[in-house]
Order: C-alpha cells, then sequence, then structure tokens
C-alpha cells in the first residue's frame, strides 16, 4: 500500500501544529505523501458532535495547559501560548485551499508559515492581510489572493473541505487517515508509525 | 523519584481494562508501584464537565467502534464489546475500595476478575450478586461483602475516592498520574514510559 496519508488539522489546533512539525518526516520514512487538510474544528466539534470547546471544558483545559508545553519538548520544538482570544483560521483555510488548487506543495509551505506565525511567533492569523502577507512570503501574489479570497468559489472549496472531512468521521486536530485507517490525536503517532511500517495492528 | 503511579479508571471503561493488561507490566520494568483507583466515569464526564458519553458523541462514537478491536490486538490481549445498557460499575467499585482497604492485592486480583468479566467474557458486571461472587473467587468471603456493600461507610469510600479523583482533574479513563505528571489516555503509555526512564520530557 503506498497511498498517501491525510492529515487534517485546524491552524489554531495547537496539536494540529505540533503534528505538521512531525507528520513529513514519519511520511517520508514510509515513502508515502502527506495531504493536507485545514478544517475548522468549530464547525465539527460543536456543531456537528455538541461538545464544547477543549478550553471551556473543566478539567481537560487545565489538561491541556500543563500537556502543550511538554508535547513540544517531546518533539523537541518551540512552542508559545498565543492568546487566541477571537483569533479564526477562515480566511488562513480559504487562502489553503485556493492556493493548493494551483501548487500543493506552495500550500503547504504557507500553511507552515501560518502555524510558525501563531505557534511559534504568537501572533494573530485571523485578517485576510495577515494572511496575504504570509503567502506573499512564499511568493504568493498578494492582489491574485486578494481577489480570490473574496470569491464565493474560494468559500466553497473551504465548505466543501469541512463537509468532506465531517463525511469522512473527521472530528479532532490532528486527525490522520491512511489506508482508511482513521487515527486521532498528537498521542497517536506511534501507532501511525507502526501501520505505516506493518500494515496491520498485529503486534510483532 | 520512587513514587507510585495512580491508575485511575473506570470498570465500564473498555480503555481502562486494556490499560489494566499492560500497567503493570510498565511500572515493574522501572521499579514503581501502581495504586489502582476505580472512579466512576459518568460523575466526572457529565456532571463536572458536562460533556456527553464518547458512544452519544456523533463522530467520536464511529471511531471508537473501530479503535478498540485494533487497540486490543496492538496489546494482544482479548477483547469483546458488551451491551453496556444499563451497565454501571457501581457496586463493583464500592466492593474493591471496601476490600482495598484490607489487602491492596486482593482488591486488584478483584479489579481484574471484574475487568475480565466484563470484557473478555463479556458479562455484566452490575449487580451485587455478580461482584460478590467474583469477589469469593479471589477469596473474599461473601456474607463480609454483602455486608460491607450495604454499609453507608463503604459508600462513602467510593464517594470520596470519585471527589478526589476530581480533585486531582482525573477526567478519562485509563489516566495516570506520577510524580504529579497527569498522563490521560490508552495511547500515551508511551509517555508514561519515557517519564518513568528519563523523569523528565525532555528528547533523548
Amino acid at each position: 500500500m503506498t497511498g498517501p496519508i491525510d492529515f487534517y488539522f485546524d491552524f489554531i489546533s495547537p496539536y494540529g501544529y505540533l503534528a505538521s512539525t512531525q507528520i513529513e518526516k514519519i511520511a517520508a520514512k514510509h515513502g508515502r505523501d502527506v495531504v493536507w487538510h485545514p478544517f475548522l474544528l468549530g464547525v465539527t466539534v460543536m456543531n456537528v458532535m455538541g461538545l464544547k470547546p477543549i478550553m471551556e471544558t473543566p478539567l481537560k483545559s487545565d489538561y491541556a495547559l500543563i500537556d502543550r508545553p511538554r508535547m513540544a519538548k517531546l518533539f523537541g520544538v518551540p512552542l508559545v501560548i498565543p492568546d487566541l482570544d477571537g483569533v479564526n483560521s477562515l480566511a488562513a483555510s480559504r487562502a489553503y485551499y485556493w492556493l493548493a488548487e494551483q501548487d500543493a506543495q506552495l500550500a503547504k509551505d504557507f500553511a507552515k508559515r501560518i502555524f510558525h506565525r501563531l505557534w511559534v511567533d504568537g501572533e494573530g492569523i485571523t485578517d485576510a492581510d495577515t494572511v496575504i502577507t504570509e503567502a506573499a512570503a512564499v511568493g504568493v501574489k498578494s492582489d491574485s489572493l486578494r481577489a480570490g479570497l473574496q470569491q464565493d468559489r474560494t468559500k466553497a472549496l473551504l465548505r466543501d473541505a469541512v463537509d468532506r472531512a465531517v463525511a469522512r468521521k473527521v472530528f479532532g486536530a490532528p486527525f490522520f487517515i491512511v489506508d482508511e485507517e482513521p487515527i486521532w490525536g498528537i498521542d497517536r503517532l506511534w501507532m501511525l508509525d507502526h501501520w505505516l511500517r506493518h500494515g496491520s495492528w498485529d503486534q510483532t
């Protein structure tokens, strides 16, 4: 089996960011490609699942605060905890799909900058100007992206992507699907690795 | 650091069962003891956190059905999916704490039988007679346990244990606390192992 790994995330998820620093390495080790799929965690978690965001969930929110920095340490990558008040990933996710239609690698490079901006620099990613600036840094023409972001077609690209993620029963970030196996969570990279190595869940 | 590992679970959690098959091995490898703490997931998840049970949560319930058997495969242990309708762990958990006051090892042996009954044999664990029968199989006098289960003092033991778990911010099963580090989930045994080996979250 040599199909790609589908990697689902929301830019506003720190675990999504952490996964983005690891997934290409893991995939490359096993000769797989990775297709990145930003989606909107809020739509899935609140509208479809009827749950609250983690940071509004008693007990789990305390755990998340302890867990994020130690997870970054385990992966040896930087992580700050930014103020997420009012931050959303709508424009960045639309820009991603608009770019991905033209050049998948460029879209990934852009996604990495957005992750870096929020989770390493601790700066906002919400407004269109910011998204356009980050895209420009990887060579995207600002005027075309600005126009693209306003097209209904671009908005539909993201909406469809979110619908498809829900249809595939993706409900958290990061979420991986490989060879039809759904794997949820930054804490399950070992399972992803196991599957890629063995193609089964049997012990070895 | 040589303190024990606190292992929190609910008998009705399949992931709690799976963890019970692994935790003593992991602890022994690092010279640690394990203290078992059954608690009532329903009280924590529904009353304290305001969430729904996993199997009533869209998307996550589908995932759980796929995930349980493969997790059992990964650990090389048997697992059936019993009908959990009407099943609760109140009497079994009370019996556990009543026993643990007398003999911690005996209480663990009893807990293993309850887990086995539900998750390997696929049989109920709810009623007092069943709990008493399983306890008898590890040498517990049925009349004393029957009397014990009806004492307010025994009920208070469990209530206090659940309160203490919430106070320590335990919110899922399995949940481990070692050296004050909280670690949630069957998918994080690798983190527990890392901590026991290194006593830090630094990469190695």
